[in-house]
Parts: structure tokens; C-alpha cells; sequence
């Protein structure tokens, strides 16, 4: 079990590696928190509380917090989705903006499509379940590579390649596949 | 096309990340973000605004902002070479130290020598045109590899290792390749 | 030779970097700033000032500081073990908690089991000698991997994984080995 105070210490600790801030709402934050502690709990990881869990791991990787789309999400609006991370502007001026859902709808589709009757609601309010004991076994669609960023070199290994580069935040389009057959064996 | 608050901000939050401070000199900021956001519309990636472009990707890798030198020279004079990135005791003392170039001499030479006629300034004041098609063609000389920091694991997939460690500030001497076909295939 | 002001711009800025502090006590930061650099000037790396070498790099790594366990130690007790590096709360409380030493018995054995007599401590006060040469040597028991972070895709070439992902600070157990066999050569 994890607490609220290392769900909150782990979350400030983010926002300030990436220069955010946490919301400036109190009761926001403290509702984030305990979603997220929930949802560590139930599952092992920190779902984002904002979004509905297929119950299966790989389906769900991209909306674990901090999701896949919070670094877009803040450059581009000044906080992520849940608005659970902000920018200093957001911080200050305490006007949390709309942020649209930037998740593709493909994997919206992937992974309640097929189990649309698992899927659940994962705010503290909601009722939920443990996912089935298969959620950590390969899933259909899902087949990761080595992307490398080509500005810096920072190297990930996943299905697709981040928004952001996380160490030189330069844009997706810079990732590239590093082609084993090429440049491994040599 | 980028905007320049997204130019500012992505530079704000990687000074954050690495504990730096932007230039205290306003007018200089703003040079450097126009600049930055030019070249960015121009090329599609933020070349430094104080150096050549050879017009050739794989040779201007190193100077895209946050160029391969910014961590090394921060460490070393307080400041990048453009003076972009300060730390802490310039910011404050606004006395932007002398850094000289680090870029080596070959790597100049490289995307120089052979496209000399092609090379332009970056600066904003400086008339310039689109890279040739071929940018983002293999470039004769560069060979990437697969590094790893001895200290922390970081892997990066680049010609050369960084100068320092990104994520444990190891320097660049603690960086090795992996040697594939001993490692890999186990 | 490194200057104790490089080595506390460093540990300044990798302290930013993941939201930590610095301890609070002037004088216990200078101790461990001229232990760190008595050490990087003695092995060419920045040992860990608060325990013992055993001459060999491979066997060391995880004590080069920032040292692996530092991250989980600053999550749980708001210090790492030697006390350098702080959250908020203690470095504002000016409280140094007691930090029990994370590393595992079997990483300390193996250390000094078979060279107990050329262990010594490493702290500025305590007798040391340079390593023998063969520290660089591969070291029997110490096979390196691919990791990656199945939640962001983090690559690292380790023996084991870190105990908390660097960049979305996801836990030790969303690690998981990368399958070369099947992965790469697809």
C-alpha cells in the first residue's frame, strides 16, 4: 500500500524535474492524489484518475500518470488533461484551462472496444475491480521497438515514440527506429 | 509554425529540468527565442542561433538547441556558449561570462568543409533557405551506436557519447559501447 | 584534478534536476563536497563519501554517487543515506532522519568478501590508495542487461534495474527485461 504523502512527494518531486507545478486548487489535489492512490493500490500503478482503465496493462500503459500526453498537454494548453499538472502561468493565475483529449482514438478503441463491459470508471467515486490476472501477458497490436531521439540520442522502448523527448523536449517527429539489422550487428 | 511563447516556455522548462536560468538580458532572450523559433520553421528543429547551419541534418545534430555543449560549458564557464543558459551566479550577477567554442574542430570541419558554399549564418538578421532534400539522408562519417553510462545505465544511440550524463551528470569518459554481440544475444 | 565548485554546481544542479535540496548543514556539505572530490580525483569517479570502496569499478557502481539508492531513500525517509541530498521538508526542517543502508547484503558481499583486506573507507579523514588496475576489468558475477520501464519506455544497460524509474519515477517493478530474440530482429 501506498500513502497519499509518497503519492503526493512523488508527484511534487515530477513537477519540479519538468518545471510544473501541481494545481493550485487544494480539494482538486487532494481528490488527484487519493484516485491515484486507489488506483496504485488496485493495480500497481498509478492510473490517471481521470480516465477509464481497460483492466489490461498494455492497453492502459499510455494513460498511467504521468501519462503520455501530459508534456504535449502542458507546453501546448499549460496543463495536462486531468489538470493535475500545470505551468507556472496556470499556477498563478489559477484559471485551469479546457484540455481536450489528445489520446488517439485508435487506442481509445483498442482498449475499451474489445472489453467494453470491463471497463470501468477509475475515480475515487467509482466502483472497480482488480483486472483479470491476464492483464500482464502480451496483448494483441501491441509490439514495442527501440526509438532513439535523433537530436539527443535518448533511447525508449515502446510501441510508439514519446511526444516529447523527456531529456532535450524535442517533438515526436524526431524519433526515429533504430534498425538493429543495420546498426547493432556491425 | 511555432510560436514564440512555445519557444519561451520549452526553454523555460529545460532550464527548470537542469537546474539553469535563462539569459538575464531581456532583449537578448528575445533574440534568441526569434531565433530559435526561425530556424525551427525553417529547418524543423531549433538550431542554435549563434552557429552555421551545414544544411545537413546529421552534421548540425550537435548544435540544435540544447546544443551537445550546453552542459559541459554551464558546468565549466557558468553559461552556454550563446549564453542562452546561465546558471544560477550569472543569472544573479548578470556578468554573462566568455565561453569559448567547444564544438571540436572536426566536426566543423565536417559539416563545413565540404559545403561551404551552402553554409549560412542562423541568426535572425541572416538571409537563409530550406536544408537541401537530402537532409535526412545517412551522411558518410557518421555512425551511430548504441552508449551506456557506466555509472547509471543511460543508454543513448548516438555517434558519440554526450559530454555529461543526463541523468547522474557522470562525464562523458564514464560512457561505453555496448557490445552487441556479446551482451545482447545471451 | 575537479574543483570542490565543481562539484558543488553539480550537485546543485542534479539536485534541481530530481526537486531535492542539499543538506541544510554547511558544514556537513563541505565535508561530503571535499569527500566526493577527494574521491572522483582518487578512482576518477565521485564515490560515495559514507562508504567503503572495494577497488573495483563494477562493484562500486551503485554507490557512485548519486548512488542507486538514493532516489527510493529520498522518497521514503526525505534523505539519502549519507544525508547530502534532502526534500523540502527536511531541508527546511533542518532535521537529518536516520536513513538505514538500502544497499543489498549480497552487493556488499561481493564487494568485500573476496577483498576485505583492501577495503577502506572512503571518507576524507581515512587512509586510501588508488584501485588496482584491473578495476575496469569485467568482473565475474556482473552481467549487464537491457531494461526498460514498461510504463515510459526508459531504456538502461544495468545489471539490475534502478529502483525508481528517473524519468516518470515509476517503481523497480515496472522493469522488465528486453527479450533481444524476439524484440530486435523482427
Amino acid at each position: 500500500m501506498i500513502t497519499i504523502d509518497e503519492v503526493r512527494r512523488r508527484a511534487e518531486a515530477d513537477a519540479k524535474t519538468y518545471g510544473y507545478y501541481l494545481t493550485p486548487q487544494p480539494e482538486l489535489l487532494q481528490g488527484f492524489l487519493e484516485g491515484l492512490k486507489i488506483n496504485e493500490d488496485r493495480y500497481g500503478y498509478p492510473l490517471c484518475p481521470c480516465r477509464l482503465t481497460s483492466g489490461n496493462f498494455e492497453y492502459d500503459r499510455d494513460i498511467i500518470c504521468p501519462c503520455d500526453y501530459r508534456d504535449p498537454d502542458v507546453a501546448q494548453y499549460g496543463a495536462c488533461y486531468c489538470r493535475l499538472y500545470v505551468n507556472k502561468q496556470v499556477y498563478e493565475s489559477q484559471n485551469l484551462p479546457e484540455v481536450p483529449e489528445r489520446r488517439p482514438a485508435e487506442k481509445i478503441a483498442r482498449a475499451y472496444g474489445t472489453q467494453a463491459a470491463a471497463a470501468k470508471p477509475t475515480s475515487p467515486q467509482a466502483e472497480q475491480e482488480k483486472p483479470p490476472a491476464q492483464a500482464e501477458k502480451p496483448v494483441s497490436g501491441v509490439k514495442k521497438k527501440l526509438w532513439y531521439c535523433k537530436q539527443c540520442g535518448y533511447v525508449v522502448f515502446r510501441e510508439d515514440p514519446p511526444y516529447v523527448c523527456p531529456i532535450c523536449k524535442a517533438k515526436r517527429e524526431m524519433f526515429a527506429e533504430i534498425d538493429n539489422s543495420v546498426e547493432f550487428n556491425g
